[in-house]
């Protein structure tokens, strides 16, 4: 069994896991460091899954929705989150604007547009993340004037992709 | 509307919350600090509760088990999580001691019965946990050779029972 099949494996997994010993990536997305502490691919999770980010400067995630629920709890560093509250319009429009700060806990209601970033310029922002029914399917915008209707659906998620599909037996001949 | 009443309100809670300033008790429980984080009876989450919690050295959760998915991350300190395998027993049985530590995390198998205890003589214990499908039924244990059949249900749990009853109205006369 290679190396990759290994990572993906919830087999030998350790009851207690040393949160800095577990892989952590960029997942293509700059200025972000993301570890997945308790997840549905790598550890069998069935209801939560609980992530550990960092945002540098400047960087944020993507304006987004999900019908999942979402907490976040803010260790280290500010920011601002932006939400477009429920509504029954075309697009999510001009978000409203919060600051978040260190220890201080939001959740995103169900379905809303949002975006966390990092608008400190100099302190990375530190987050640990909650979401229900893993593995998140993610809804993306690149405005927030996009209509609902055109946002692309990102499933599995940047940081599920790896393990996502089982891996299928390869023909070594 | 006095107090009490709005304590349990989910109306004019801030959306961003200065965890410091969430009401905090030890619920009855010596060496227990709890702080319900983003919670069902609180915060109106339906899927995940988390909380915040502090043990003093040697204090300890009950044995006990439940239904829901649990995830630990130790922020602070160290201690022992005792757990009794899933098994078709009628007792939880001699329990399994595992090593807990700073930035370290462990979820606890659905049913698996388990205590954590703060173990460490001087330092205390910080974790903050995450559950599914709140608000949490639990059921306790006296000891590990307690039959399952025997366990005593806690529904709702310590920190639920103020807010778990949707306030009557009072006849003021
Ligand atoms: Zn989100
Ligand atoms: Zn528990």
């Amino acid at each position: 069994m290679g190396a990759e099949a290994s990572i993906c494996s919830t087999n030998g997994v350790p009851l207690v896991r040393n949160i800095s010993e577990l892989p952590q990536s960029d997942y293509g997305r700059g200025g972000l460091s993301h570890i997945t502490v308790a997840g549905s691919l790598l550890h069998g999770m069935k209801e939560i899954e609980v992530w550990l980010q960092t945002f540098a400067p400047g960087s944020r995630t993507p304006i987004h929705r999900h019908s999942c629920e979402e907490v976040f709890i803010v260790l280290k560093g500010s920011g601002t989150l932006f939400l477009a509250p429920s509504s029954h319009a075309k697009i999510p429009g001009e978000p409203h604007e919060y600051p978040i700060f260190q220890n201080s806990t939001f959740h995103i209601p169900v379905n809303d547009c949002h975006q966390v970033w990092n608008t400190n310029e100099t302190e990375d922002l530190h987050v640990l993340v909650v979401v229900s029914r893993p593995p998140v399917k993610v809804f993306l915008y690149q405005d927030w004037s996009m209509p609902h209707t055109a946002a692309k659906m990102k499933y599995p998620y940047y940081w599920d992709e790896e393990c996502f599909h089982s891996p299928e037996p390869k023909d070594e001949l």
